[in-house]
């Protein structure tokens, strides 16, 4: 069942090390179907390059086993939380992409001092509290912590992004590496400002209304 | 119409991403046609491994769309404008390469401290100020800060540069970024030494007259 | 003889070149077949692109050459030493990756400050001293300074890595340079904070009993 | 004619780009045949990837052109200047690869303080002062600076390899950027110490006369 959001799903991991995000098994995608409410997501512990799209795991929203003969990702119920509490998230994904998760280690926000930060994220990418993996901990801290960002780091962790369709989670979690990389260059030879809130907000106005087809 | 040079541009639209100059559907590059002044330039947020020459999008220097079924990039009144300041030039390219927008993000120009500089620029990269993207004003801030050098940095935002053809261009693209970085990485171990003006203009000279076939 | 081994290791081998972990032919792999004892070992000097399965080498624990037309790794003593103090251990990885080598180069320690760190090796990567290559002294100084850990540094020289399987030692290596990139980028950005015993322990058999397939 | 070394040169200008060691056309390999002395190289300004072993242009020692309907680089007369003066040279190759040209730029040595360094180096990589390019001033900086070692930096530019064979010229190339890397690394994060000179011969004597087949 669901064999687009399957494949879809299966196309977007493979986006993952293709932009240096995630090493080996880490990191994870999941997608909402509009239709049945179900979440497709990846299955633990297995390697990108070894993964299929009949590979991925299916849950209802209470975490109850749809279809999969794989268990499904560790970080799964902290998924389910956010879907259960966000319902305009239809993707998610949660990677350790080096950069960004720098920023966690010492518990920084990256500040919103690019403009393709105010055009993606509109304002900077907060940072949540430590929670430990497994349970739905770190679903709390993400949807306590996230804001209106589509980003959040999580303390001595890494990074969750969210969106209104995997592919939109994807780009997020592109996103934050590539400006928390510019971001920490930038730090290294001087020192970064912060955009003014309405200029962030005009940028973020045409990104998300005018921008693309 | 125009079918070489959308060809040509879309070749040239792949050197972004492998030369990691770009993310996602982020940056572009366009080019003047010597024959009848039309600028081909990208299609709005399209990826670039999606991107086909018959996406390009046709444009006259005033705007008015000449051939395309797709939006054009939301930096095409800035390319525009530059291409009516500077007849001179025929290819410009915009991207927020890491390394150049970390100098970028701090408002620092690149100092001339490299032979590679010397060669490729002539000179040091400039900083331009703060900008909103969508209209002509980033065009405006390319053409007052960029002197007699091939690129320009803008402020917390990219990088543009521009040549006398759209491969000249792109390769000022990958230029800007391949200095910056070296630049970037003397500036954490020492203190870096501008070149003198005469050996400048003595190493610009022979790139620009002697090198190459 | 041990074909599947050859095999299992040759393709090991190609992943230290695509995680960035090695130069040219530096760096080496190994493993220990369960039922005969013998080591597999790369040769000494052979280009990544080059090697095929039948190139390995097949050692006792003692040192005899079992079978291979090719000088085995210089490492090869300290591979040898390690298997035989630790029993525990099937496959064994050495590489010069640049951060993990470059806290080696300062006689640092990695400390446990990422969630990631506790769950693939429960603590900290601990560094070891000096010793010089072609003999066991190497596999003397990883034996003594590794405790608990899968991966080890060598002081001005690089990482070795061990595992209960050739596969399980290359993952340890790939994670070990990514948690040093992290590290090293958090680093230059605030301080870093070591993870409470208790939550690197609950971790670290979360990641071990119940994660993966 | 040299049909072989042409194509061994082609080869070998491959892995340049593939080891991050230069950009569009920048740098150039060359070799010198044993039995005619003449010397095969680089054409001027061609990007690596339209490069065929037919483009490689042919020399005497002398810089008379014996075969090559291109331009040979503009760095040919500072080759065949290192030839003349040291015939044990056989293949040379000129990069700008990034962390080494970072302490080219600031005129810094890399102090031999990894074991990989006393290996491929027998000691620090030394730097020269500054020279234009187009002539064989550069080949002079070259043999005045680079001593017993197989790498030079120069001043504000970047790499200059040498080596008994092309093959090792490129090797060295590759392990001066990952020397450098490292180190640039290491020398953000504490303090790097030189081997003891008793410590880097022992190294460097088994590297070259035991390591490998």
């Amino acid at each position: 069942m669901l064999e687009r959001l399957r494949e879809e799903l299966w196309l977007l991991h493979l986006e993952l090390p293709r932009n240096d995000l995630v090493k080996w098994t880490g990191g994870n995608v999941s997608g909402r179907d509009p239709e049945t409410g179900y979440v497709v997501i990846k299955p633990s512990g297995v390697r990108y390059e070894a993964l299929k799209p009949s590979d991925m795991v299916i849950m209802d929203l209470e975490g109850k086993l749809i279809e999969g003969a794989l268990k499904p990702s560790s970080d799964t119920a902290s998924h389910l939380y956010i879907y259960r509490q966000r319902p305009d998230v239809m993707g998610i994904v949660h990677t350790h992409s080096p950069y960004a998760t720098a920023f966690a280690a010492v518990g920084k926000p990256i500040p919103v001092c690019l403009t393709a930060m105010a055009d993606e994220f509109g304002g900077p990418i907060p940072v949540g509290g430590f929670a430990l993996i497994g349970g739905e901990a770190i679903g709390k801290v993400v949807v306590d912590a996230i804001g209106t960002s589509c980003a959040v780091l999580l303390k001595q962790h890494g990074v969750f992004t969210i969106g209104a369709s995997p592919t939109a989670a994807v780009k997020a979690a592109v996103m934050t590496e590539d400006v928390a990389r510019t971001v920490w260059l930038a730090m290294q030879i001087g020192q970064v400002e912060v955009i003014s809130a309405d200029d962030v907000e005009s940028l973020h106005h045409r990104y998300t209304h005018v921008y693309g087809q």
